[in-house]
């Protein structure tokens, strides 16, 4: 098999994160990877990007040649690369764009494509699903739910096994402020503040603390699990200034839940004989209810550049051997 | 590609449940699967068993034709299967026999080899795998480590991650002792008692409670990981009349752990803080520190007939999707 080839669309944190974990860990994969094109919308259009690329780009310039975000489509098509990978920002109002059409537009073109991005994936699973099927190419996005720590695809692990129901912490960023106002004392709004100096939350913090990120991660848990729910019909609770102390012994955390029928995301008093009420920090965890193994529980990061690249990492490797056996 | 066939030596509660969950999920699974020979010291060789086999099995006698221990290996070199899963039970005196010299037969003799047993795997991984190598055929054991719940397998969804050491939780029977001490105040003989009348502790419970069992899986862990550890050679510490009240404020757990360097199973105080602190009952935990995820907790069920059958179904298709793409 001749090289693989990678376009990436986005080349913020994760790109280039994911750029440099593929540069350290290239000796341990067993074929061989190209990055030939990046496309971002502040470096512009770089073509073949050389060793010094991560420097050049903390330079904060312009690297390539402008791009005008109507050509990007047309760029994909054009590209003879084998895998888009794109990286993009979530973007909840417009439903998963302009992402969903750098990743339909690529499939139609024959690429695989790896997105690190809830919004297409969320908004979009059906179409993309039927996109993969028609053009034969594969749709890879371990990433969306807990960054490279195993979620969805730790089913791939446990085939026959029928989910009943999952239930986890979802957002690390909620975590961390409950977290903090549990071991420290803080208020709310002291525990925000806290997250958004260690740059844990956003300056807008509303994806997180109104639970639209964790309900977007439910609806792609739910997808995956071959279960119906859309964004809209997920029931959604944040922990906007919420009073730990009404709880009394009881543990709050922002949990998020579904089963077959039924899907939500709400601050919910856990038992202290939960392990899940010890899920400290920033971590995320996902409980699968299965018949084969009653319970199984995953803790690990849900962010991080590196963590993320991880994730991209895996769906690389995935996506090469499927394409190698195929 | 035709069906697979498969022989299963030793048809005890393992061999039973996975016979059972096969059954079960078989229009789950994209291939034909039959059951071809089942060889048991006291159900004798049992050629083509029919639908009622289990009742039969349950009634207690010989239903085959009576076997010699000593003809086994010639069975195996016989039989016209494509895989053989070996269930039968761990013995630490003869280091793996006669378990080792039931997969090297089927090895040579052309058969991929499934065990749920940790003997031929902690003291013959080499040989084993250099017969693997040498005749191309499959070796794989996820039910020797945390039955079906995903331990070694899941860096399988990680890759290119370097793992820097593992800690944790691999022995049920102990931990639900010492859960029970903690929980409710009994003295170590009391909840050994306890975990005997459940049936999560033998009538001779020296394996568990001496740290033998675990130490074995700490030797098959680190072998798959890539490290040298020999059963000799880990640090192993019971729990017999341990005294919990001795350590405060910590919480006592037995821990199994292992870097490239030292590997141990010990007593071990965690942090109230620790996750690890609150796996109770009889549940497994392993922690898995990497480069690119700095930790991975994944806590489940350690043992358990269909547990442990959902590992040989992990196994068995991990094998079959690995024929059919050669």
């Amino acid at each position: 098999m001749r090289g693989v080839r990678i376009l990436i669309i986005g080349f913020g944190n994760v790109g280039q994160a994911f750029y440099e974990l593929l540069n350290t860990k290239r000796d341990l994969l067993s074929f061989d990877i190209t990055i030939g094109e990046i496309i971002d919308r502040s470096r512009g259009y770089i073509i073949n990007p050389g060793p010094d690329i991560l420097k050049d780009v903390a330079k904060g310039r312009l690297i390539g040649r402008k791009v005008d975000i109507d050509e990007i489509p047309r760029l994909i098509t054009e590209s003879n690369a084998d895998i888009v990978c794109e990286f993009t920002d979530l973007n909840v109002k417009s439903r998963g764009e302009p992402a969903f059409t750098y990743l339909s537009t690529a499939i139609r073109s024959g690429k695989h494509v790896i997105t690190t991005n809830k919004g297409p994936i969320a908004f979009h699973y059906d179409e993309l699903m039927e996109l993969s099927r028609k053009y034969n190419r594969l749709v890879r996005f371990k990433g969306t739910v807990m960054a490279g720590t195993p979620s969805f695809n730790i089913l791939k692990l446990l085939p026959g096994a029928h989910v009943e129901y999952f239930m986890g912490i979802l957002n690390g960023t909620t975590n961390f402020i409950l977290s903090r106002m549990y071991e420290e004392g803080l208020s709310f709004n002291e525990a925000l503040k806290l997250a958004q100096q260690l740059g844990y939350a956003e300056a807008d913090p509303s994806l997180d603390i109104d639970s639209i990120d964790a309900a977007l991660k439910v609806v792609i848990l739910s997808r995956v699990i071959g279960w119906g729910h859309r964004f809209e019909n997920v029931e959604v609770e944040g922990i906007r200034d919420i009073d730990i102390r009404r709880y009394g012994d009881k543990v709050i955390k922002l949990v998020a839940y579904a089963d077959k029928g039924k899907a939500y995301v709400k601050p919910t008093p856990l038992d202290k004989n939960d392990v899940l009420a010890h899920v400290s920090r920033n971590l995320n965890a996902l409980r699968f209810k299965l018949d084969t193994l009653s319970e199984l529980l995953i803790i690990g990061p849900g962010a991080g550049k590196f963590e993320t690249a991880q994730a991209v990492l895996t769906d690389l490797v995935d996506i090469v051997n499927s394409i190698r056996l195929s």
